[in-house]
């Protein structure tokens, strides 16, 4: 078995260098700490505009994102907006099945499994009645989350199982979905 | 003062078909059980990318979104991608800054107050020791989500304020973020 320190580039992960930055983060564990950003501006109505760019981490701030990226969250007509754009609890399943996604791809660039496919789909159920403000035992969120992997690749099917076990236990926004993250906002008006 | 049932569309919001909404609901909750969906297929790396289309809601499938919307995300090369979208992570961010602002306009149409402005930052800061796996002290995700609203609208402040603040009491994402949320994972092989 080949060892991890000089495992080659695969899955399109750059192997040699994620052990890398896991030994310079050992190093200098100070470099761990992000600092990520979005802004926003309303459009009109339930639908507006997130900008996304730039972030601190590894000791400082970012300059290789050299263009805005912009996603717009809108309502759709049966929810009184124009649906020209998700809504932003739509976002939530595209970020869980992304970050879950990149784990495993990493996962096994690590543990030496070259994969072939890594597809999924995720459900939210909602019951509207709590954002509507009509029951007082309705949760305003997702009630639950449910995401489904498809998963092909040169290992057994225990070893597939484990790689997204293990993106599972590691992923930034499964802890954030299932444990929840104080959120604190502020208001100035004028 | 308006009855909230003549109000006039305000901010964008068709405010007579939103309070209609609410009597519908009202009247046949079931109509209020939605499920949202995502899919998502790897690409290369960390790369991969969601599509967004269809959803159940008010008692059946939706067929008025005909076009997949698509977002990619990345890791950027300092995290071993190659930034051609961002983070799993900062989706989040714009998730909960679309879903409050959202909210901030209805519940302004709701109460007869225009507005002019309605824009914000949202910060996440993480320390991604967690995730690294090196060390078991430091959580996966987000240690804190930080939201600064910018309002401007015909009202005293206070009245701006509560606004926000009623926004926040119902919002999805919100509830998502800050209690968490059950989510499943099935592995299919092969």
């Amino acid at each position: 078995m080949t060892s991890t320190t000089t495992r080659p580039p695969l899955n399109g992960v750059d192997t040699p260098t994620l052990f890398a930055t896991l030994d310079a983060v050992k190093a200098s564990p100070e470099l761990a700490k992000f600092q990520f950003r979005a802004a926003n501006r309303w459009i009109s109505g339930t639908h507006n505009r997130s900008t996304i760019r730039g972030f601190f981490g590894a000791g400082q701030e970012d300059s290789t994102r050299t263009d805005d990226f912009t996603y717009d969250a809108d309502h759709p007509a049966v929810l009184v907006g124009t649906g020209t754009a998700p809504t932003p609890v739509e976002f939530l399943l595209h970020a869980i099945a992304a970050c879950l996604t990149a784990g495993i791809v990493n996962v096994a660039a690590a543990r030496g499994v070259a994969l072939r496919e890594v597809s999924s789909t995720v459900e939210g159920d909602i019951d509207l009645l709590g954002i509507l403000g009509l029951s007082k035992d309705v949760r305003n969120g997702y009630q639950g989350i449910k995401v489904s992997f498809q998963i092909d690749g040169d290992a057994p099917d225990e070893v597939l199982r484990g790689i997204v076990e293990q993106s599972r236990a590691r992923s930034a926004v499964y802890d954030v979905l299932t444990n929840g993250v104080p959120v604190s906002i502020d208001v100035a008006t004028g």
